[in-house]
Parts: structure tokens; sequence; C-alpha cells
């Protein structure tokens, strides 16, 4: 029997997929990073699929698994020997339980997070991850990622919001870890250890998420700032004011919400004067759990010391839904405005908040002294210190004269990060785009103990080869 | 140069302790565990403690980490062999730093935790972890066990607060991780792995911890209520009304507060008529971040709609600090109260809340059957799902009959707890006590990848010996 055959014995020749059916499975959306496989394997439920990894440990076969294919570091494609089987989790997409009682959902890892909303909003909860790919990524991708998103200042990232596990391992068999509680201090915290592995040590097939209240109003608010240092300032007047209240806090350069607006003039700031080209601004949310009137008198508290202290030059509180959303979207449309200067390179970093200003100041001067004329795109999560620190080429650059230079830039912002004792990955994981240069910024004996613990638990490497180590 | 000449030549003399001088830390503060040490080791720096390390792990003698010995399950007391030496943390004491900008502070692991909460408070900053032991218990014990407490609710266990380590290795290497960032996915988590993993994969030297702004006011208020789904349906309710103010929920079982009034008659149950025989009381607390006005407002409105929808038969809300205090005062108490009637058995477990109240009437009379005229001592973290259920001798029995009954009693509750989906240990950890019984209630697949990582890294098998695994 060859291995096409043994496959389909096992999850059915429908969900064994090979040439061209393969090739969406093969590189990631962004079609960045591009692979070849064996064959693209579905399986049905846990069983099938620890039934797959056996008989993958049996042949040696590498094995790549795979949810909704929009990560950003390559982590769900192949390498080019087509040695490896792409392990599709999409069929794997029950809601298995919702337990209002005990405010807890069990969810398939194929399941769309955004299906995961709504059945939570469906039974009267907030289940609070939120980002950009929501509408096509899967709970098992921001299981393997430990994904974060614009939430994270009030309900964590998704190690936090996670409970319990059900894992297949390297051998085939299958951990029953989906335990829905909030304290169990029984061993090693192997649910730690699988978020955030990137599928290396075994295969998460399901969780146990925490559930939370949906809060009753929402205040949304967009600040004008003359520096990063008034930002932080902001940010602590607003977690002494606010406590967990405070659900986003995102700070965005001045350039990149004037590109926005040059980009979609049907967008606008909601400023005047000096206020429209402040250097920074911050986009502020409040969630709160008892009234829109008591959530108004709040923000408006908060907000009315920061002017007073003179920390926000200005400030515009929406009024309505609609200039909520039309706030958020300016927000949301830096990207887009960043396509049109041309192909970015993008760091996704966090810093400590007390050396956030030094190393935004002194990296934008080494990089234009290095590469004269580059264009500096900096926003995002403030209150997680963790900030897109992204460059475009310069005005009247050739195309491709920016990648060119693409490793250069990515050492010195690295090299500029790991000196302020920040992380070179703070929510987008490591995947293949960054695994040759972590050994640069990680403590040698933290690599070592990783490499340890992969050969523990993967003694053939069969689990997502190429990836994290 | 014999064993204890080379421990003197790393920490000096004076810090290595045998014979009389090593006795207390030899055995546990209850004096329930006994061991025997080659010596007590007290290094008084990170590079000490490492080259202790490096010295055991070259002559292959087992360690066993302590810290302010307060455990409850044995896991700091060492064995009858005299083989291991103790490697006292508490001359690593030292508060490296606070940063008031990155709300963050870096503690070394013998710190005592209420020298930790009042450096934070001096900083005007809370660091939240609280429980009974604080005065003695130091932060490395905290992390070795993943300690919980009052405020888990609202700020999570030790796990939670902790966001870098600085880990010597079983073989003497330090891991300088000592991060102060909320976000970083650059490899497996080895924070979460050592924390809880009780000294027996290294021993943590020092951790960066979480700060939070200090709340403005706190409300206080005890409930009378008239059944284990009563509280449940009253923590929903606190839940949605006061969101993340909601910083405590402690359910107690009616004969636990009698208890404490009969004991000690200067306390008092706030409560006349039938409320004073309640079946069950609960004890609020909210944290707010805003104004005394607000806290009372917001606390009485949610009480108020939980007296309308008859889920409390009878509520007291504290009009003073010295109120407030004796509430607490109340339930802390309890265990004095269970010690007047005779040498108990505790159980620290943790119960999905669906299933609390059919734990409790079940093994209830589960264990009136097997051992009739039991005595009840139930209370706990219900927030959590966290239960001390407690089991104290009937009236009229002998010394020493229920203590003789003891592994019967454990078995039946620890199969009852398993049987609803529950976890034997929920804060206490396993230690050596909970440690034979472990596998009956682990995944066999887990246990297995537990041994893998413990034969990993510390494949001597000289960190803690005997606790876990």
């Amino acid at each position: 029997m060859d291995d096409l055959q043994a496959l389909r014995a096992i999850v059915g020749a429908s969900n064994v997929l090979n040439g061209a059916a393969a090739r969406p499975y093969e590189q990631d959306w962004r079609e960045r990073y591009h692979g070849v496989s064996m064959a693209v394997v579905r399986p049905g439920s846990t069983q099938e699929l620890a039934a797959v990894v056996r008989w993958c440990a049996q042949n040696a076969v590498p094995i790549v698994p795979q949810g909704g294919n929009t990560g950003l570091c390559g982590g769900a494609t192949p390498d080019n020997t087509g040695r490896a089987i792409i392990l599709s989790l999409l069929r794997l997409n029950k809601i298995r339980a919702i337990d209002t009682e005990n405010d807890t959902m069990v969810v398939e890892a194929g399941c769309v997070l955004q299906a995961v909303q709504e059945a939570a909003r469906n039974a009267a909860r907030l289940f609070p991850l939120s980002l950009a790919a929501e509408g096509s990524c899967t709970i098992g991708g921001n299981l393997a990622a430990n994904a974060g998103g614009t939430q994270v200042l009030r309900y964590g990232n998704m190690r936090e919001l996670t409970l319990g596990l059900e894992v297949v391992t390297p051998t085939g068999d299958i951990w029953h870890g989906l335990r829905g509680l909030r304290k169990d201090n029984t061993g090693y915290s192997l649910r730690d250890l699988y978020i955030g592995s990137e599928g290396t040590l075994g295969i998460i097939s399901a969780a146990t998420l925490k559930l939370f209240p949906i809060p009753v109003a929402r205040c949304t608010a967009l600040l004008a700032l003359d520096s990063v240092q008034a930002a932080i300032a902001m940010l602590a007047l607003a977690r002494a004011g606010m406590g967990a209240s405070l659900t986003g806090f995102e700070l965005m350069a001045g350039n990149c919400l004037q590109d926005v607006t040059r980009c979609f003039p049907q967008q606008r700031l909601p400023f005047q004067g000096v206020a429209a080209q402040a250097a920074w601004y911050a986009l502020l949310e409040l969630s709160d759990s008892e009234s829109e009137e008591h959530a108004r008198t709040r923000f408006e508290h908060v907000i009315g010391q920061a002017i007073e202290a003179e920390i926000v030059q200005d400030a515009v509180i929406a009024e309505s839904v609609g200039q909520s959303q039309a706030l958020w979207h300016l927000r949301e449309s830096i990207p887009l405005a960043e396509k049109e200067l041309g192909k970015s390179i993008k760091h996704d970093v966090s810093i400590p908040l007390a050396r956030m200003d030094e190393f935004i100041k002194s990296t934008n001067a080494a990089l234009q002294q290095a590469f004269p004329g580059i264009q500096h795109v900096i926003f995002g999560h403030l209150g997680d210190g963790n900030l897109h620190y992204n460059v475009a080429p310069g005005q009247g650059w050739a195309e491709g004269q920016l990648l060119a230079q693409q490793d250069a830039v990515y050492r010195l912002v690295h090299d500029s990060v790991h000196a302020v004792g920040g992380s070179i990955s703070a929510e987008h994981g490591i995947g293949q785009l960054k695994r040759a240069v972590l050994p640069n910024y990680k403590d040698a004996v933290e690599m070592q103990l990783m490499y340890s613990i992969k050969a523990a638990l993967d003694p053939q490497g069969i689990m997502n080869p190429g990836k994290v180590l």
C-alpha cells in the first residue's frame, strides 16, 4: 500500500488532497512562503487525527499542522522537499459545549475565531480575542501562536484565555486535558508549554476557553499627543482612573494617520489646527459593566484630567457607535495606507514601556543614518508594550530598493529591540521567518532548554520541522 | 576536601548548617513532614547558588530547595537518607528594582511575600497576591507552587502575576529570563513550565512581577444563602454587575461560621432570625478605581438586585473598615475553629462551578455512609471554584479515630473530585503528600509527558527528588 493509500484509508479518499488541489495549502495567504507537500490530509475527528499522526510517526513523515493559514511568519507552510504532509485542522470545527455557569466553552482547533466569538455572543457571553484575521484564522492557530490583538490589555492573550487543551502528541497519543478549572496545581503546566509552541511539540485538537460577561457600554476617544512620553503618561492615568475597564490603548505616529487621510480622502482626522498635525495619536477604549451614563462620566473625567494636566493636546470622544467605528477605522486603515508607500518591512516587537521613547528615537535615528530617506510607519498596542515598528521605502526609491536591504533592516531593528530588553516577536511568533536569528537574541541557556524539550517530546523531529528551533 | 568543606568554600562557613542548626529546616512548619539533610546551604547570590548546584550536579548530590518552609504538602522537606542538601533561598532577599512606568518589580526568590507587598505599596502600587502565610512565605515558594489566595478572582494566581524569571538549571547554568514584557512569543514558555514545578526542574532565583494601581475604595458584605446553587447564582450576578471590580467571593458552610462564634464568643454573626442559621454564607469584596461613593452605590445596587430576586436570604454591608475587618475575621477564623473539632483531614480541590452543588451533596452523603458522624468543614474561594473541603472527627470520637482512616477519606474525596472533572490540588501543589496518588487522577499521556520533561531537564534526578513525580 503506498503512502497516499494509507492516508486515504484513515481519513477517506476525499480528505487526502494532492497535486493542484494541495496548492492553496502549500503557500501562506500573503504568498510570501511557498512549499511542497506529499499531500494535504484533513481528519474529521481527534481519533482520525491521532491515527494520521501515528502513521506519520511510524513512517517518519514530517507533519505541518495548518489552520486558517493566516500566519505572518510562515509557520504553517512546508519546506520544498515534498516529504511532509500538511495536516489541515479545518474539519475539526465543532463547538463541543458552552457552559454559562462555569463561563467556559469547549471548541475544536479548526473553529474559525469569528464563529467562536458568535457562539459566545449567542450564549450572552464575550469571548474577547479579537484580531484582523478573525474571519478566517482558527482557534488552533491562535493557540499555536499565542495570538494577541486589540483586547489583550484587559483580557490577556490566548494563553490567559485558555483553561484546558486536548493534544495529539508526536507519537499519536491523545492527551485529554480539556479541564475547565480556574485553579489546578497538579504538576507541570503542559497547557502553557503547548500554547505558543507553533505545532513543534504536538497538535492541539481542542481547547476549553474562558468566557466573560458582555460589557453594557463602550466609549472610544482619539487623543492628540506631542510625544511618546505623553502617551505613556496618558496610559498611566487611564490605568489608574479606569482600572480594568480600560480595554484598548493604541498608539499611532502622526504620519500614519496623515497617510490614511491622504490615501482615503473619505476618512478625516477629527481635529483642527495644531492637533491635526500632532506627532502622535492614541485611541482609547473603555468597556463598562454598569451603564452608558456611567461609562461616559468616567471616561470624560479621565480625559478631562489629561487635558487639565496638559498631557494631551486635544481629545475627541465618539458621540455614537458610528463615530466610534470611524475612529477605529482610522486605526485599521494604517496597514492599507502603508501599502501605498510601497512594499514595507514589518517588525512585531515589544518593548518595556520605560524604554519605549528611547527605543523609537534611537532606532529611527539609526535607520535614517543607515538608509537615508527611509519612511517610518509606527503604531501598535501601547497598553501591552507591543509596537508594529514598520519601515517603508523612501520617496522616489526604486522598487525593490528597500527589500534588497531587508536583512540589514531586520538586524538593525532587532538589535535595537534586544538592546532595550524587548522581544523580537510580540504576538506573531517565530515560524520560519525569525528562526535563524532567534539564537542571536535568546539567552543560550534558554535555547538549550528549548532544544532539550523538543528532543524529549519529539525525538524523531517530525513535528513542524524548520519552525521555531 | 570533604563535602561540607567544598560547600563552605562556595558560600562561606557560616552559611553551611548541619547537626542541630539544620533541624528547623528539616521539618515543615506544621511538623507533619520530617527528613534528614547532609547540610543546609544558604547562598547569598545567584552566582553562589549556581556554583552550589554545579557542585551538586558534579557529585550527584540531591537538592531540596526551600523558601519560607510554609508549604502544606511537604514539598520543601528532604527524605530520610541524609544524602540531600537543603538549599535555603532566604539570603536571596533583595528587591532588585521597581519600575512604576512599566508597572513591574524584580525581586529575588527569598523575599518574603509581605515585604514584596510593602515595597509595592511604598511605590504607590499593588502587588495583589495575598494568602495566610504572607508574613513568612517567600516569592520563590509562591512561584514553585503557583500560589493562589484570596485575590485570584480578579488578579489571577502567581502564574498570571509573573512576567519573567531567572532560573538556575539542574546543571548549574543561569537562565537570564527576567523580562518585563506583557507580550513575548519567541518560543516555548519556559516561565510557565518552571512556575508550579515545585523545584523539580531547577531553582527559580528571581522574578519580574506585575504591579497594579491601588484601588481607591473597597466594599465588603456578608450574605446569607440557603444553597450552593444560590451562591453560584449570586456569583454570576456579581460578575455581571461588578465586572473586574469583584475581587473576592468566599463561600462558607453555615456550620463553619456557627463554630467560629461558638469557639470565639467575641465574634458574632451580624444576622438575626433565620439568616443567623443559614445553610451557607458568602463574603463578597469589591475594589473600585473611582471613589468611595461610586463603590458603595454599585455594591448596593448588585446586592439589592440579589435580595429582590430572592437569591440571598439576607445581607450585611460593612459600614466601616472595622466592620469589614470583622467580616473577614469570621472567614479567617474558620481554620482555628476547625482545630477545636479535633485533628481534621484537609482537601484543597477545585470543581467546575456547574458541578459544585452535585459534588458537595454526593460527597457529603458518601462520607456519612462510610464514616457515620464525620463532620464537614467546607469553605473556599468560590469565585475560582476552589474548595477547602475538610472533614473533622465526629462528636465523641476517640482521638486518632479519624486519622486512622485518613487514606480511605482522601481516596473517597479525591475519587469524587475526579468524577466531576475537578482537580485534587487547586493551589497547594503535589509535594510528597499527593505524589503517589497523582497517577490515579491524571491522564496517563499527561503523566508520560511530565516524566519525559523531567528526564530531559534533570537526567540525574537531583532536583527535589520524591516530589510531584
